[in-house]
């Protein structure tokens, strides 16, 4: 398998596998973003995890962290600009076959989904489940749980309102081919 | 001084100095960005800073970061959705009185505006100088670097180019009346 010499270091990772579907979904999206940023089609970053800071040192003047530990996001993994607009979403991966389980998303989650909603950005969920990649938009995930009182979102839902984003070869998963038919339609 | 009961505690910081001149840029900022979340004005979040994680052990199952360092940022510091429109811009102070020194801002985040521009985000820089706070508008910034070959900019031009924040007590910093002025004229 021939890889173009401007591909980065990280690609080799699939020379393992010689497929990306052992890949795990973090991963592919991250490489999907860089590629975007690379090709000039978007903006969008994974934000780092925030930490709590509990001691630092100094070596050479620059500062050591000693302690600290992970504290959580407060709004949803990934964000950035596509053509002009505001973009945000997380993953969720579940190995259950039958429904997802809402215990993966975070009460301060699905408030920012409906903030971001409420002030004119996209926003989704992108789910992996039975080894497909599915685009849940924020409006069709906030539908769900105000008219359910299940503790999970159930395959069918998923399959009948999601959108599959298919894996290829570069970018890993190309959600943005989703975004266009979903968000920008005829344009 | 009388606060109302719903002010976070961060606040009480303003009671020692009297005042929110002697605060610093960023906390000024994120007080702002607080505030704008509150009133349901604006999503608008400071981005952790990243970090390189060394050395890690657990604790009660609890994840606890033994050694790490901090790493650069890839984009500025902070962005958000206003109006439905994508906003980044970073903050930067200076002791300097009459030039800004081009050295506070890094190679990296001058291609990040360059970028916003581009893909039709809103994108700026807030400037702390001479106790007076500027917007200076990402095209401006560009505009000013890509014609003079002096390493800093001269505080002439800021206050030409630029657009003063005034202070007050909530938010601290109403960068948005701001951006309203500049880049929703009209609306």
């Amino acid at each position: 398998m021939q890889y173009p010499n401007n591909i980065k270091k990280s690609y080799t990772k699939l020379e393992v596998s010689h497929s990306n579907r052992g890949m795990n979904l973090e991963n592919a999206i991250n490489l999907s973003n860089e590629y975007y940023l690379r090709v000039d089609r978007a903006l969008i970053y994974k934000k780092p995890t925030p930490i709590g800071v509990v001691d630092v040192s100094y070596k050479n003047h620059k500062k050591v962290i000693e302690k600290a530990y992970f504290k959580e996001q407060s709004t949803l993994d990934y964000n950035g600009l596509y053509k002009g607009k505001y973009i945000e979403f997380d993953a969720k991966e579940t190995l259950n076959k039958t429904s997802f389980p809402l215990s993966n998303i975070h009460e301060h989650q699905t408030v920012q989904i409906r903030n971001v909603i409420k002030h004119g950005g996209i926003v989704f969920l992108i789910i992996r489940m039975n080894n497909i990649n599915y685009l849940l938009t924020g409006e069709d995930y906030i539908a769900y749980i105000d008219n359910e009182t299940r503790k999970s979102i159930s395959y069918n839902y998923i399959r009948e309102k999601a959108h599959i984003i298919k894996e290829a070869y570069q970018p890993q998963l190309d959600y943005l081919k989703v975004v266009d038919e979903v968000y920008f339609k005829g344009e």
